[in-house]
C-alpha cells in the first residue's frame, strides 16, 4: 500500500500529532467531538520530508492526492474552487508537531481570482468585502509565496489614500478596492515577470510549497535550535475552508484561554474583535475587547464558546488556548491547543486540575516544563517594561535571571559603589579569582570574553547570580572605564540591564521583579519527590552554596571543587608557594599552611550539609591557573615571596601548555605530587571526624573523588595514597569513620576501561562537561569559531554542552555503567557535569540507571521535577 | 594442588619460558639434551609475582620448597652446603622471560663462609683459590644483596696493595687474601651493624630476594619501558652449582656464538679467558683470546663445544649465544640463547638457515625483529667510535639515524655553509616552515623545544633525516649563535653529533657509516610480501617522499597532508591572503591563486605513484599556524599585502585558541569555508584527470579524505561539497574518472557512531595519533610534564603514541571497524597514524581486519615485515 499523504479532518484524531502536526491533529479531534470546525484536510509531515528528500519538489502523486481532497471539500461545502457563483475559499496554515508560533507562514482567502471574486461578491451581496478579500489575498500570497514584500503593496495603498483623500482603510469603496486589485496585479507582474496566478490549484500547490519551504527559514531554524526541535520532524500543512469574521458586525474573531495564562485562575480569558479576521486580533491595529464583553454583545455565542472550552479542557485535561471565528452569528472553532502559560500559572493549573479531579498527581507532574521553573528562582524583568526595551547586543546566556544597575569596571569599584548603596553591574574583559569580592556584591556580571565555562559563568551560576559572558562585540576599555556596544558608548555609572537567560544587554535601566516561590511550587515538588528515583545533589564549593541547595531540596553534594577555595585571597599565597617549591620539603611546608584552611572549609560544608553525603573532588586545574599572568603581578609576588622575578617567570614558562585542557591537571597532579593528595585527604578526614564528633546523630561518610583518570592503575595509584593517609589518621584518632574513594569519569578511556576502573573505585561520577569535550574533540572555549556554522547547517541541532549527546557521549556513559556494574555490582553512579541540571539529559541518566544527578543549587528544583517525570515515563 | 614454585633443571624444558624465564628454560632444555650443564633449580617468575603481592616477602612455604631443592642438589653433586670437606657453592642469577642483559643482579660462590672456605681449600688443595673466591663472594654479596658498594672494598684492596707493595691482584698470596677476608668482614659489620651472614641458607634466601628486588630497580624499569616488557611478568631466579673457570690453566670461561653476530657468517665466533670466571671475560681487565686459539690450546674441548653449538643451533633452529666454563679440562655449558645480532647478520642468518633447510620461509620471516631494520635504512655511528664517545645531553629520538657536522643556528646559514661544502647540523629553538630549505641541506636537525609531532620531527621523519627534538636542557642563544648543554658551550662551526635513534647529543665528530641494503634484505622482503595480508602504504606529501617509499616497497599513499604544501615560500602568501580575506570573493580570489600550485603538486604525486592509490587529506591544521607570530613578521606581511598591522593582528587575535588541538581545524574549516574544500577537490580531480590522460595504462582513483569529523552529518556536509564539485568537473571534461570520499577516524565520537559515518564514507583511515590524544585526554606536546612519573610508577608501561594502546584506543578502533562494516560491508579500512609503522600495533591492525597500514617512507620495510609476521601468527 502506498503512503497516504493527505487526511481529511474527519479521518484524523489527536493521537496523530506526529503525522498531522499539532494544529491538524486537534482540528481532526475537534471534528470528531462534533465541534463546529470549518472542514478541511491536512497534508502530512511525511509529505514535507518527501518534499525535501525529493530536492524541494512536491511529488505529482501527492499533488493528485491534494486535488482529490479539494474535490471532497467542494462536496462537503457545496461550493466550488474558483466558481463565479459560490466559490470555495481556503486557508493554508502550517502546523508542526511542536508549536512554533509565528515561525512559519499562512495564506488566507486562497482560491480568489478575477472570476471567483465576482462569485464571492454575488454570494455575499457584498462586493466591497469580496474585493477587500481579493486584495488581501494578492498581498499575502505575493509576500508569503512569491517573495514580493508586503510593504511594497502598502505603498500602493498609501498612494491611493492620498489620491482619493482617504485616511482609513475602511473608507475605500468597492470600486476603489477593485482599482487596487488591478494595481496590485500590475505591480506583481512587474516584479515577477509573470501574471498573478489565476488557477486556484496552482495557488494551492504554491502555498503548500511555501509552507514546506518556511520550515527551513532562518527564524524557524533558530527557534528549533532554542527549543531542541529536530529538523527531521518537518511540518504539516492544514488546508481549511475559509470562514469570515469580517463580513459585518454579526461577525468577528477571537483568541481565548480556558484559564488565565498569567496567573492560572480558572476563568475564560481572552479577547475578540467584531468584523475582523483572526490576523487582525493579533496585529494590534485595533484594540480588541475582553471576552467578558462578548457575554453581553452575543450571549448565545459566548455561552456556546464557554461550553466548548469546558468540553475541550475536560477532553484534553489541560488548559486550552483556542481561536474562534464568528461568521454572521455562527461560532466556528479554528484551533485548540494546550495553552502556553507562565511558570506560576503552570503550577497553579496543575495543582487545581488535580484538586478538580481532572488529572492525577503523576499527570500534574508530567504537564510541567522543568526548565520553566528557572524563572521562578531568579529575578526577571518586568514584562511590560521589557517589551519596550531594545537590546544593544547579545552575549552568552551564562547564568539566568535579570539585573539592572550602574556599570563599574573593576571589582574594587563594585565594592566601593555598592558600599554607598548603588546597584552595580560589574563589567570586565574576563573575571579572575581576584574579582570574587566585586562579583559577589554586583547585581549582575557582564564579560567581553570567555564561554559558558569561564570563571565568571561558573561562579555566577553557583551563586544564582545573573551573568552575560563572552559578549564578543563589546569593545572594552577597562582603564578608560567605558565600552562600546551596538554603536552606543557606555561609561562608568551609566545604567545598563542584562538578561542572563537570553544574553541580551540593554543600555537602560529596566525594572526587575523579584523571584517568588509560592505554595503551589512546594505542592508540586512534594509530588515530584514521591515519584522520582534519582537522588538530587548539588555542585557546591562553599557552605553558603550548600545551604542554598538544601533550601531548594538537594539531598547531598555531588561535587565540591576544592580548588576554588585556593583562589581566595588568604590561600592563594601558600598555594603559589607550593607551586613554586623546588623541593619536597618546601612543598610540604606550603601544604602545611593550606591544611588548616582547607580543613576549616570542609568542616563548614559538613556542618551545612547536616549529614547528607558530600563528594569532594581533589585538586583539578592546571597549576598555572594559580600563578599571576602579567609582569607587575609577578614582580609583586616575587617581592612577597622573597625570590627573584626570573625564578617565578621560569616556573610559569615551564608550566606553559599548548593545550591546557589536555595537560598537567586532574589526578596527574597527585601522581606527580602525592603530597598534595595527602594534604587534601588529611583535611577531608580530619574535618569529617571533627564534625561527626559534634553531631553524633549524623553519619558522615566522606566521598573522595579523584578527577580525570584515564586508566585504572592511575586511579589506584592515587587511591592508595588516600587510603594510606586516611587509615593512618582514623587509627591515630581512634575514629570509626567510614569513607569512600571514587572517581570522576570524564576521559573517554576511563569509560572504555570502566570494568578495570570499577575494580578500584567505589563510585563513578560522570563529569560530562569534559567527557563531551574529549569525545567530540573540541573545547567549549574554542568551539565558538565554528559551532554556529554547524547549527546553521543542522549538523548539530542542540548544544552538546547543554543537552547530553546521547548518541556519542551517552554511548560511553552507558558502556561505563554496564562495565562498571559488572565489575562491582554495588558501584554508586552519579553525574556532576552541567547536564545534571538539564531535563532531557536527566531522563537519559535515569534510563541508564544512575543513582543521582548533581547540579548547581539553582537548578535543584528543575532536576527534582525532571527526575520525577523521567521516573513516571520510564519505570525502572 | 598447591602451586609449584621451584623446578630442578631436570624438571623443565624450553617451552616453560614464561614460568622459568629464558635462562632457566634453556638450562632445563640443555639438561634434557644431555649437555654438560652444572645442575641447579629455578625459582619461578610466579614466585617473583608472589613476592611483590605479599608485600616484598618470600613466603615461608616457598622458602621450604627452595631448601628441599638445595638438598636435591647436594644429592646430585655429592657436596654439602657449608661443608668443611666438600662444600657446595652456588651461583644465583636472574632470568626473565625476555632477555634483559645486565639489568639485574648475579651472586657467585654463594655458600662460602668461614668453615666452607676451609673445605674448599682442602678439596682443591688450593687455599689461595679458596680465599680469593671467598673475598670475591663477600664483595659481590655485600654489593648486590646488602647495598654496600663494591668500590669501598676496592679501596681496601688498593690499601693492601700499597701496604704489601703489590701491583696486580694475582700477586696476593693466600695469607694476604685471608687477611683481606677479615678486613672485608670487619668493614661489612661496620657498615651494616651486623656480621656478614655465615648461614648458607640465609645467604641463599637473601640473594634470591635481591634478584626479585632487582626486577624493580630503575635501570630494569627503564629497559622494560624501552623494550615494551610488562612489569607483571616478573623474573625467575636460577640457582646453579658453581663450576670454576679459575682453578688454573686447564680451566677457563668463554662466550661464543654459533655464527658471527655482526655479519651472520656461519662460523663459531667468540672469545675465552683461561683461569678466569665468566665475569672476567666480560669485565675487560684481561684481553680474551679468540675462539680459534682454543682449537689449538684445548682441541678436544673446542671440538666438544663446536659439536654442542651445532646441536643447539639445530635444536633451537637459530643462531646461539652460549656461555661456557672449563673446569680442570672439563667443558660445562652455562647458558644458551638465541643470539642478538646486527640487522645485517639477522637477515643473512635467516636466509641461510632457509637455504640450509633448517627452517622454512615463514620461520625465517618470524625470526626477524622488524624494528631492527631501521638501522639498515639510516646512517649509523661507527660502533667503535661511538663506544668512546660520551653524550653531553639527550632529547627526544625524533627521527632515526646518526649525523655529525658543524653547528649552524639558522636555515640561511645551513644553506650557505653546505653551499661551500660543509656538513652541518641545524640547531634551532624549534623549526618552522620558513626553515625548510635549511633543514633539507642539513645532515641532522636538533631542536630545543617541541615534541615527537613538532614540525622538525614530522618533516625529518618524512625525509628519513636524523633529528633530535625537544632537547630541553639546551640553553640556546640563536642570535648569539651558541648553546650550552651538559656544561659545554657549543659555538657556530663547532662539531657535534646527534643520534636520532637514541636522542643523544655529542660535542664531537663521530664518524658515521652509510646505510646499506643488501641482497638478503630483498630476499626477506620478498618472502614477507608472500605472507602478509595487509597492504603497505606510506605517508608522503611530496613526489620525492613518494618515490622513496616506492623504492622501499610501498604500494600506495595512505596520507598526503595538503597543508605542508601551503607552507612553502611561494604558497604561504596566497594562503595568508585567503585567511585574511574579509569576504567570500576575496577568499575565492586567493584560493584561485593556490589552485594551480596545488594541482601541480598532486600531478607530481600521481606521476610518482605510477597508478598506485593515493589518499589525499584536506586542509587540517588551525589557520593561525599559517600566520606570522612576531610583530616584525606581521609588519612585513602587512606591507606586502597592503593592509594595516592592526588588521592582521586582529585576525591573529580572533584565531587565538585556548586549546588549538581541540579547536577550529580539520573538516571544521571546510564546514565554515566550503570554498576551501571546493578548491582542493578541483585540484585533486583535475590533477587526476590530467595524469590519467598521459598514462592510459594506469587506473587513477583519487581517494579524498575528510579529516576530523565527529558526526556523520558533518562528514556528509563536506562530502556533498566534494561530490558536487568533482562530478561537475568530471562531466565538463567528459572524463570517466572514478573517485572515493572517505574519512580520517580520529575523534572518539566518530568511532562511537561509525555505523552512521560509514553510511556516507567509502573508507575509514584511522588517525591514531589524534585518536590516542583524545581518548587519553592528554596532548602529546604537554604530556611531558607528567608522563615520566607515570612510567616510573608503572601506570603506563609503554608510550601510547609509539605503541597503540589496545585496551582503550584499540577498543574504539575495533568498535569502529565492526560498526563500519555492518553499515557498509565493502568499507575500505586503513590506518595512517604513526602506529602504522609500529610492529606490535601492526599486529593489532591485522587482527582487527584492516586492509592496509600507512607509515612514513623509511618505515615501509618494517611494516612489510611486521605485517607478514602478523599474518603468519594470526591467519585470518
Amino acid at each position: 500500500m502506498s503512503t497516504k499523504y493527505v487526511y481529511l479532518f474527519s479521518e484524523g484524531n489527536a493521537k496523530m500529532r506526529d503525522l498531522l502536526g499539532g494544529k491538524g491533529a486537534n482540528l481532526a479531534e475537534m471534528t470528531g467531538l462534533g465541534m463546529p470546525v470549518p472542514q478541511g484536510f491536512t497534508v502530512t509531515t511525511e509529505a514535507c520530508t518527501r518534499y525535501y528528500d525529493d530536492g524541494k519538489k512536491i511529488d505529482s502523486a501527492i499533488e493528485a492526492e491534494i486535488f482529490k481532497n479539494v474535490l471532497a471539500l467542494e462536496e462537503i461545502s457545496g461550493k466550488k474552487f474558483g466558481d463565479n457563483e459560490n466559490p470555495m475559499l481556503l486557508a493554508v496554515r502550517s502546523g508542526a508537531r511542536a508549536s512554533m508560533p509565528g515561525m512559519m507562514d499562512t495564506v488566507l482567502n486562497l482560491g480568489l481570482n478575477d472570476i471567483a471574486v465576482e462569485g464571492l461578491a454575488k454570494r455575499t451581496s457584498n462586493p466591497r468585502f469580496a474585493y477587500d478579500s481579493y486584495r488581501r489575498f494578492i498581498q499575502m500570497f505575493a509576500d508569503v509565496v512569491m517573495e514580493v514584500p508586503k510593504s511594497s503593496f502598502e505603498k500602493i495603498i498609501d498612494e491611493m489614500k492620498e489620491e482619493k483623500g482617504i485616511k482609513e482603510d475602511v473608507e475605500f469603496t468597492a470600486d476603489c478596492l477593485k482599482e487596487m486589485v488591478v494595481k496590485f496585479k500590475a505591480y506583481f507582474k512587474e516584479q515577477k515577470g509573470f501574471d498573478f496566478p489565476q488557477d486556484p490549484n496552482v495557488q494551492l500547490i504554491e502555498a503548500i510549497t511555501a509552507v514546506f519551504r518556511s520550515w527551513d527559514n532562518p527564524r524557524a531554524n533558530y527557534y528549533r535550535m532554542m527549543h531542541g526541535i529536530p529538523y527531521s520532524w518537518g511540518t504539516a500543512v492544514n488546508v481549511q475552508i475559509m470562514v469570515f469574521g469580517n463580513t459585518g458586525n454579526k461577525s468577528g474573531s477571537g483568541v481565548a484561554f480556558s484559564r488565565n495564562p498569567a496567573t492560572g485562575e480558572k476563568k475564560i480569558y481572552g479577547e475578540y474583535l467584531l468584523n475582523a479576521q483572526g490576523e487582525d486580533v493579533v496585529a494590534g491595529i485595533r484594540t480588541p475587547d475582553p471576552m467578558e464583553n462578548l457575554k453581553t454583545t452575543m450571549p448565545e455565542v459566548y455561552n456556546q464558546f464557554v461550553a466548548n472550552a469546558t468540553k475541550l479542557e475536560q477532553h484534553y485535561k489541560d488548559m486550552q488556548d483556542m481561536e474562534f471565528t464568528i461568521e454572521d452569528g455562527k461560532l466556528f472553532m479554528l484551533q485548540t491547543r494546550n495553552g502556553k502559560r507562565t511558570a506560576a500559572a503552570a503550577l497553579r493549573v496543575a495543582v487545581e486540575l488535580v484538586e478538580e479531579g481532572m488529572i492525577d498527581k503523576k499527570q500534574a507532574v508530567l504537564m510541567l516544563d522543568p526548565s520553566q521553573l528557572d524563572t521562578l528562582l531568579h529575578p526577571q524583568f518586568d514584562e511590560a517594561a521589557l517589551k519596550a526595551a531594545k537590546p544593544i547586543g547579545q552575549g552568552l546566556a551564562a547564568s539566568p535571571g535579570a539585573a539592572s544597575g550602574r556599570v563599574v569596571f573593576s571589582a574594587d569599584d563594585a565594592v566601593e559603589w555598592t558600599g554607598r548603596g548603588e546597584t552595580v553591574i560589574l563589567t570586565r574583559m574576563e573575571t579572575s579569582p581576584e574579582d570574587i569580592a566585586g562579583m559577589d556584591c554586583a547585581a549582575g556580571i557582564l564579560t567581553a570574553r570567555g564561554g559558558m565555562t569561564s570563571h565568571a559563568a561558573v561562579v555566577a551560576r553557583g551563586w544564582g547570580r545573573c551573568c552575560v559572558a563572552g559578549c564578543g562585540d563589546i569593545v572594552l576599555n577597562e582603564e578608560g572605564k567605558f565600552f562600546t556596544l551596538g554603536g552606543k558608548t557606555i561609561k562608568e555609572g551609566d545604567y545598563i540591564s542584562i538578561n542572563g537567560s537570553t544574553g541580551y544587554v540593554y543600555d537602560e535601566s529596566i525594572p526587575t521583579v523579584e523571584a517568588e516561590i509560592g505554595g503551589h511550587f512546594s505542592t508540586i515538588m512534594g509530588w515530584a519527590d514521591e515519584f522520582r528515583q534519582l537522588e538530587i545533589r548539588t555542585n557546591a564549593d562553599t557552605p553558603e552554596d550548600a545551604a542554598t541547595a538544601i533550601s531548594f531540596g538537594a539531598k547531598g553534594i555531588g561535587l565540591t571543587r576544592t580548588e576554588h577555595m585556593f583562589f581566595e585571597a588568604d590561600r592563594i599565597m601558600p598555594m603559589r608557594e607550593m607551586i613554586l617549591s623546588t623541593s619536597l620539603e618546601q612543598r610540604k611546608a606550603a601544604l602545611d599552611k593550606l591544611l588548616p584552611m582547607q580543613r576549616g572549609d570542609f568542616e563548614g560544608i559538613y556542618e551545612a550539609m547536616q549529614g547528607y553525603p558530600v563528594t569532594i573532588r581533589f585538586l583539578d586545574p592546571p597549576l598555572h591557573e594559580f600563578l599571576p599572568q602579567n609582569d607587575s603581578d609577578i614582580k609583586k609576588l616575587a617581592e612577597e615571596m622573597g625570590i627573584t622575578f626570573d625564578q617565578i617567570k621560569n616556573v610559569i614558562d615551564s608550566l606553559h601548555e599548548f593545550n591546557p585542557m589536555m595537560g598537567f591537571r586532574g589526578c596527574r597532579l597527585a601522581v606527580r605530587y602525592p603530597e598534595i593528595a595527602e594534604m587534601q585527604t588529611r583535611a577531608v578526614i580530619e574535618a569529617a571526624i571533627n564534625v561527626q564528633g559534634k553531631h553524633p546523630e549524623w553519619n558522615i561518610v566522606p566521598e573522595i573523588m579523584i578527577p580525570l583518570p584515564g586508566e585504572a592503575k592511575e586511579f589506584k595509584f592515587v587511591k592508595d595514597i588516600v587510603v594510606a593517609t586516611a587509615d593512618k589518621i582514623i587509627k591515630e584518632k581512634g575514629s570509626s569513620l567510614k569513607y569512600m574513594v571514587g572517581t570522576m569519569m570524564e576521559i573517554p578511556r576511563a569509560c572504555l576501561t570502566a570494568d578495570e576502573v570499577a575494580k578500584e573505585a567505589e563510585f563513578f561520577s560522570f563529569g560530562t562537561n569534559d567527557l563531551t569535550q574529549m569525545t567530540f574533540g573540541f573545547s567549549r572555549d574554542d568551539a565558538g569559531n565554528f559551532l554556529n556554522t554547524y547549527y546553521e547547517n543542522k549538523i548539530y541541532e542542540t548544544d552538546p554542552f547543554q543537552r547530553l549527546d546521547q548518541t556519542g557521549v551517552g554511548k560511553l556513559v552507558e558502556m561505563a555503567v554496564k562495565l562498571g556494574k559488572e565489575a562491582r555490582p554495588e558501584l554508586k553512579l552519579g553525574v556532576c557535569g552541567e547536564h545534571g541540571g538539564d531535563p532531557s539529559s536527566i531522563e537519559f541518566f535515569h534510563k541508564v540507571g544512575l543513582a543521582y544527578v548533581s547540579c548547581s543549587p539553582f537548578r535543584v528544583p528543575i532536576a527534582r521535577l525532571a527526575a520525577a517525570q523521567s521516573a513516571i515515563r520510564n519505570p525502572r
